[in-house]
């Protein structure tokens, strides 16, 4: 087995979080058959293999020293959007709102939206098991996937599921390769659920709030209400400053930061009667006026970044249950205090996901905080990583929940199916479940 | 490890389906340390676990021949309901229905019903991933369940998953035990995740139908016309007549027999002007008089079970795209036909999951019949099992339909998986996955 006739390269990467990768090798696939080609060569030569979709892990899920980085963006082919089994079928490089600008044109869409969306590819979304900004309502990519095609560590080319909604034909391997992390398979191409745009109107509120403890009393008081948004999001008035700074938002900069809820408008009276009291002023749009402070919210990454002027800054993704959000607001703000350093707080609030983003270079404090953080939501029934996944950064945090939450027993059962599906440890080794159970510190 | 203190009984039972169970001991479980010592028993003595519910699985679930018969009807408490996170936590003998009525009160519900609510446990529902009446819109079991805890193969008690919606700490195990059938663990709690009643006006529009293909046609048209029904399903003339027979229900038995179809009201107007062209006879129902159709609908397997008049009858459980509707509802008629047998079908229909019931005493013909109807479902990128499971009865089309749609290293995989829980062989043993990799023949 060789490489020829596909198109390699020799250098090195960084991914969007910063993480340096240093591959021997960098191979574009263009079809199933070139990755099958990749990964037997990988296997012969016992290399690890790295896949790569859009390099926008936030983990370093892709990262990679003497790794074989396997390239799959130009394996971008919607290859079908089927409009009676409401189904699309891509490839993984596929970016992600290519793929929904698509689906809109015939009326559908996929709902589970990362912020990261223009940026991603949708296999990257699969293997991390996605989340994002209407998960409240839709969940994440873990709900939408119905079936996979998979390169397995021997290069065996097999598909898993069927795309059918209601498939009950043996045990559940495509959520296993859900949130796999390019650990148990190469991702080759994916039959995902699409649904019908909503009918109904949708009318987005921003609620620039008072003070601190607001934003989470709103989210409790929607729970009360039974209000089921379409989204709900948080920036605090960190994030605010960020984005009037670098993208000249023209936000207001109130101390309790902003909420964004859309919901459909049979439920907008139940969101006024609970943002009300909690804000300073209001504004409600819909249309195109809505789409600009919902692609605002998604550029909220991007103005941080920028704020961080070139230096890597962690960003957390803790989750807690909802009923905890008050006293995980609070203790974030204590944390910021005792650490002095700022910690600008993002938030698909509505799901209780918390991206509170540590603005300082990776060092020991800064890893110390962003530990602290996982271990408060560890504590409170949460969890360490939401939607971005473990890959190198999460290895400590989630060996720590799963410990506490799960039993040792749990961790050798993940241990096993790695095991079970990579006996040879080709496919992205040494990070996730397996350094999780192996309980090395990675950096 | 003895089992002193638990009661236990020596005797014989019959499952819903008619499977004679012939235990060597039932032992009655009433809480999580219950099951670890009746667990720890079996595997000390080698001899095989089958976990029981509510007994209404349909496919020999928990058939067994000199088993220790776990009965967990006993763990029937609600433990939790959380208005603020929107989860319910239960023992596994919960009645699924009283559950509902449990949410109901409160505001919420958990969508996924199998039409044997009555009568099921909910603990059965998501060790078989149950799907049922409301499934087009809301999916099956596996959308539901955030969380569970197992007693493993070995004793160990442990949780899989958090109950958090969105939770990526470590491969998804939570989604191997839905759909398991008792063979990787004995599920001793679940976190189900709720939601809240629908706000809008639901109306259930009766369409008697005037042919054969009317109801495949009407089923077209929705998609088409991006209708999502809360619920949309199908009995055939000879159903109806059934129901009419033996629960006195008083339906036109119109030839083309009977959709129901549940829309939100402002999609009304779309289901008229699909439903119009194709039915003799509407009828439109809210509120009691709509709960009664459901109702209705629900028993349907109860009236087929009256007119087997104590006969064992095959219910088929296969899945076809909605695409291929139309042509599986003809070649169900001509296999009809050509074997000489009634085969009344009950469907979801809206997602393309068909109940053809074959109403003979098991004999040659009809496992022929049976493997037809199902292999047919394969052959048009289809299942063989919608939400019924396989149990011992669909072992051999569960294993061509993998063998022929995913592969046989899947089918490994999945043998893999079973080996890894269990590597004694000691819960729920020789069905399923272990029976269908082993290409046994059992019935």
């Amino acid at each position: 087995m060789d490489l020829e006739g596909l198109e390699v390269e020799e250098r090195e990467r960084e991914d969007f979080a910063g993480y340096k990768l240093r591959p021997t090798l960098i191979v574009y696939a263009r079809s199933e058959e070139d990755v099958v080609r990749v990964v037997k060569y990988a296997r012969e030569r016992r290399i690890p293999l790295v896949p790569w979709g859009a390099g926008t892990s936030l983990t370093g899920a892709t990262s990679c020293e003497g790794c074989i980085l396997l390239d799959l963006s130009k394996m971008d082919k919607i290859l079908e959007i089927n409009d009676v089994d409401w189904y699309v079928r891509v490839q993984p490089g596929v970016n992600l709102a290519r793929l929904n600008e698509e689906l809109e044109r015939k009326g559908f869409f996929l709902p589970p939206d990362p912020a990261s969306s223009f940026l991603c590819s949708v296999g990257g979304a699969v293997v991390e098991g996605s989340g994002g900004m209407r998960a409240v309502k839709y969940g994440s990519f873990k709900e939408w996937v119905l079936a996979v095609r998979v390169v397995l560590a021997d290069g065996t080319a097999v598909k898993l599921g069927e795309p059918l909604r209601k498939n009950r034909a043996g045990y559940d391997l495509v959520h296993l390769m859900v949130g796999s992390e390019g650990t148990l398979g190469v991702l080759t191409e994916a039959w995902l659920r699409i649904t019908p745009l909503p009918r109904k109107k949708v009318i987005t509120v921003m609620a620039f709030l008072r003070d601190s403890e607001a934003a989470a009393n709103v989210i409790l008081g929607l729970r009360k209400a039974r209000v089921l948004p379409e989204f709900s999001e948080y920036m605090d008035v960190d994030v605010i400053k960020a984005l009037n700074r670098h993208l000249s938002a023209g936000l207001k900069e109130s101390e309790g930061g902003v909420l964004l809820i859309a919901v459909e408008e049979d439920q907008l009276d139940d969101v006024l009667n609970v943002v009300k009291v909690n804000s300073q002023e209001l504004v409600m749009a819909e249309g195109e006026e809505a789409e600009k402070l919902y692609s605002l919210r998604a550029q909220a990454a991007i103005a941080l970044k920028a704020e961080a002027a070139g230096a890597k800054f962690l960003a957390e993704d803790v989750v807690v249950p909802v009923s905890k959000l008050p006293e995980a607001m609070m203790k974030l703000k204590q944390m910021e205090t005792k650490y002095g350093v700022r910690m600008p707080v993002i938030a698909h609030i509505g799901d209780g996901n918390l991206h509170p983003n540590i603005m300082v270079r990776e060092d020991a404090s800064a890893t110390q905080l962003f530990e602290e953080v996982a271990r408060m939501a560890v504590e409170m029934g949460g969890s360490v990583t939401g939607e971005h996944g473990v890959g190198v950064q999460k290895v400590n945090v989630m060996r720590e929940q799963v410990l506490r939450s799960n039993g040792e027993r749990v961790l050798s059962l993940m241990l096993g199916i790695k095991r079970l599906f990579d006996p040879e440890g080709i496919l992205n080794p040494g990070k996730y479940v397996e350094a999780a159970a192996a309980s090395r510190r990675l950096t």
